[in-house]
Order: C-alpha cells, then structure tokens, then sequence
C-alpha cells in the first residue's frame, strides 16, 4: 500500500509503497478516506517534536471504512485510568504508531467510532484530534455553561474554530481574538458576538469596555499576551489553555487570581470518553467542521506548506480517495 | 463598651471606651470571649489594605455568646449567589463594619454558628477566617480527595495550618514546606510525612527524590518560588494559591501546564455554606486549632507585633475575658 512516508528532518514526504499495514491482536484495518493535518505534523517534519523516530508516517486524524462502517478513529493512545491527566506512556496516532497518511492504517478495534452521518470523508477527517481537544478544555476543564460568554483566541486554528463552534452549539455568547481581520470577520459570520485584533495593544482596554468581561477563555498561545486575557477575564473566570505557540507566560500577580478566583487550566488531547462525548455532541448538533481546503494526498508537501504559514481558516485535509 | 480602638495608620491601638454597638434590622448581639488576629489585621493598621477609614475596630474572627448560645461569627459579607466568586460588595467582619476586637460585636444572626463543643473560647475564635480561607481553598477549589498528597507552603501561618489539619482529617498524606527548621519538625510532630526547607534551593529536587510529587498543593506565597511548587506537582494536580506574600509568580511554560494538565486555582475566604461546612468539619473531626499565643486584648500592641515578625505556629488570639 502506498503512504506519505518521512525520512528524516526537514525531508520532503513522498507518497509511494511502504510495507502492508498489518492488524496486531485486537486491532482492524481501517481503508483511509480523508486525513487532517495538524500543526503536530508540521513540527514533527520539522524535528520540533519528542521520540522522533524515521522513517515514520504521520496523521491522526482519520475518517474511513472498517469493512461496511464508515468510522472516525480516536487518536489517543495509553491515556490510561485517570480522567484527570494522560498516562506516561501516553501516545498519538501517527508517531510512534504508524499514522492516517496512507491508504490504510490499523488501529484497535476499540478506537472506531461511529462517522456521524451529516458529515462529509473531508469534514468527519477534520474532527479527531482538535475536535477532541477542544472538547476536553471547553467541557471538561473549563465547565462551559450555557450562557456564559466564551472568549476564543487565535480563531482559525483547528482546536480554536471547533471550540468556537462547541462554544455556540451549547448555548455560550462566543468572541475571538486573531491577528487577522478576516478571520475575524469570518468569525463573525459564523456566529461571534464580537471579535478583536491582538496585534492592537489596547484590545482587552476596548474589548472590555465594549462586551465588558468573559466567563471562559481558551488560549492556545501564552505568552506576553496572556496578560490581557486575565484582563478581560471575569471574576470566577476559567481559562484553559492547550498551546503555547508564544512561549511562556508573564509573571501574574496571585492578587489578582485570588481575588477573581480564577482559575488557569492547562488541558491537552482528552480520553476516551471525552472522546465519545465529542462525536455525539456533533451529530445532535449537526456540527461541521469549518474546512479551509482539501489537497489531493499526492500534494502533501503544499497542504504542509500551507499550514505552516499559518494562512489557514479551518482545517485542511489530504484526500487519500476522491472525497463523497 | 470598650473597643480596640485604631485611630488611624500606624497609630498605636486603644483598648478604650468606644461608643456601643448597636444591632441593625436582622442583627443581634454577641459578647466577645475571644477574637483571633489575622495578617490582615497588621496590614490595615499599616495602611497595606484599600478602602481604610478611621476610627475603626478591627477583628474578623470572634466566638462569643449570644445570649446563652455559644457562638462562633462568619466573617464573610456580602458574598451574593454565585459559588464561584464573591459579589463586588463583599467584605470582611473588621473593616469596613466594626470587627470582633471588642466587648461586643453586632452581626446579622444568619452569621451565627454553633461553635464547636469541643474547643474552648480561644480555639474557636481561631476558627472562622482562617478556617473558611483553607476550607475553600483545599476542598471547593483543590477538591482534595482521601489518599492523595498535599504540599503546605509556608506552614506556620494560620490558613497553612488549618489546610495542614483538614487536610490529615480527610485522610490525605500531608507534606509542608517552611524557612524555619522548628516549624517543619513541629508539623512533622502534627502528622505531617515530610518536610522541606525553602529556603534550600535545591528543595524541590530533593523532595521529589524522597517523596515523588503531590497531587494539590495549598500556598500563599507565589514569587519565584512558585516554580518550585509546579516541579513538585504531579501530573493532574491541583495548586491552589490563597496569598501573594512573595509576589509575582515567575513566567510559567504553557506547555508544562497542559501536558501536566495543571490547574492553578485561585482562592480567597468562602461563602456561607463552606462556613458551615467548615464548622461541621471540625466537630466531627474533633480538629484543634493550633494556638500559637493568648494574650489579654489590653496587650493587643505585642499580639500585633508578634505577627508581624511571623513568629508564630499558629493562631494568636486576644481575650476579652478570661478564657475557658
């Protein structure tokens, strides 16, 4: 069978024949359909990533067949027995197991859940790993109730764009930040409230005079601009962050997280059952995931390319079949 | 009656005949046993607290009777109905409403509870702000659960004490840090399994190699320290921060955060029912409060400057008469 297999570092990926994905005890072979990318993949090429191993193939995200059933795989592997946080052994789909880059790809028969029907190949391969994360911080960790006003930063990430849609579908008052007034405005007519620029210092000054504060944020970036965050954060607050695309946080005052009783959540992938939460909770409300383009698996390297400066607005997809 | 009379920053305190209280609508009357000092308490007197007007009467935790009912005060204002944060008026027994350092306060009746049988006048006046401050802070807010391990920062202080007992109540393995060699033997005689000087450098290191990490962490200091406390924390940990003694937390690595899935939860005093909680706990746990000193409320002048210098294991408490 052919995958996109990647020889070593800063190596182009080249989709050609590559041994037989062949079942261990337990697992199924699931014929690829459609495989998201996620920034993991771009920093994996890059050798920005832990346990690097060549050569390997890439992808977690996946939508196909297991025989008749059309299945979106979970890509979390040894999460283990606590729901609070992953087990040491904990593991992705796509490095060190072989990922969905390829015609085929074999996972245990446990990790296979239902496609949910409204979906495209395309969107229901959009949905694995950023669908799951946003998710886990959204509900899990940060306990969004319907009502409440949800700030999302960095709108046009995966993780961001599904939390921004979660957010809406449960009922939240939903903002966002970007870089990008076109995203922004993208936002907008997806159903934001309001949005604001980073790039302009004084936008958590303006934004909390204009919308006043918010109940939920999710952050994916740190960084010195995690100081407005806590600004426009309301008292009782709960922002959960799963990046750190601008490095560390500043120095907070515990003053003011005491005194606003906030709470600072970090949150990465989720379990299981989150996992099973999550696809249900896009078939009842007939969620679809934003796609910002679709690239023939052949044309990996300008999907990658794409990613990796960051123009996307939603998630992209190899198509490893023609898309339904 | 008289009152402990604080005429202004920095003035000396008066034990002197000071006008009488007089109950409003819904409030009634408490003859003061004994009332316990709080940090806060030094800090108004030095001018460190917003809202200060002179002359005031200061103390948040009273037990006292009301007529034949023994009681102990809430010290909490103006909560309102939210569990996760406190309303925008709220306020603490002692500024701006004249406080417990008295022959009588004047509360609202709701703010009554029985005090404890066990404890003699000067134990229950340890109680109430201290006690909410650690009941919140390691159950609502750490959500401590039997088994797990718990790191004390800076015990000693009243607050750190109570987390340290409740904490053992609830079956916890209890772990404390401290600059002072005395204080971490003395809690290691209270139960505590170990203990770590801060001022080590080299502290978090060597505890982790003795004891692996804990699952919640209580502290009131922040500052650089800080840095110390998210080593030693387990993954999925809890840290919650009641105080901001050493300032600024350092910048934190969001990817620590979400990886460890860490939750840095800011607490501060509680609502009325974690006050009763609070107060039942410690019947049926029969805890003791740590009295660190009892001084008549005449010598008020040395019970503040022992606070000051931070010498005490636990509570210093004024009687306004004689103790039990």
């Amino acid at each position: 069978m052919k995958s996109l297999v990647l020889d070593g570092i800063n190596k182009a990926l080249e989709y050609r024949s590559y041994g037989e994905a062949v079942p261990q005890d337990g697992e199924v072979l699931v014929q690829v359909k459609a495989a998201a990318l996620n920034h993991r993949d771009v920093w994996i090429t890059k050798g920005m990533y832990p346990g690097l191993q060549f050569p390997c193939v890439l992808g977690s995200d996946v939508a196909g067949l297991h025989k008749e059933r059309a299945v979106v795989i979970n890509p979390s592997f040894n999460w283990g027995d606590n729901p609070a946080v992953q087990d040491m052994s904990y593991n992705i789909l796509g490095l060190p197991r072989d990922g969905g880059f390829a015609e085929y790809v074999s996972v245990p028969e446990s990790h296979l859940f239902d496609k949910p029907a409204h979906l495209t190949w395309t969107q229901a391969a959009a949905l694995p790993l950023a669908g799951l994360t946003a998710y886990r911080a959204l509900f899990s960790r940060a306990n969004l109730k319907s009502g409440e006003k949800v700030l999302i930063s960095g709108v046009g990430g995966g993780v961001a764009l599904f939390a921004f849609q979660f957010a809406l579908a449960a009922g939240a008052e939903v903002y966002v930040t970007s870089s990008s007034e076109e995203k922004i405005a993208k936002a907008i007519e997806l159903g934001a409230k309001g949005g604001a620029n980073y790039k302009d210092e004084a936008w958590h000054k303006n934004f909390v005079q204009q919308y006043d504060g918010v109940d939920v944020i999710i952050d994916s970036a740190g960084g010195e601009g995690f100081k407005s965050l806590i600004f426009v954060a309301n008292p009782g607050a709960r922002i959960a962050i799963y990046g750190g695309s601008r490095g560390k946080m500043p120095p907070i005052s515990p003053q003011i997280l005491f005194w606003k009783q906030l709470s600072i959540l970090g949150s990465t992938m989720g379990h299981a059952a989150e996992f099973s939460d999550m696809v249900d909770f896009v078939a009842k409300h007939k969620i679809i995931p934003v796609i910002d383009r679709e690239f023939p698996i052949e044309d990996a390297g300008a999907a990658f390319e794409r990613m990796e400066k960051g123009l996307q607005f939603g998630k992209i997809v190899l198509q490893v079949e023609s898309g339904e």
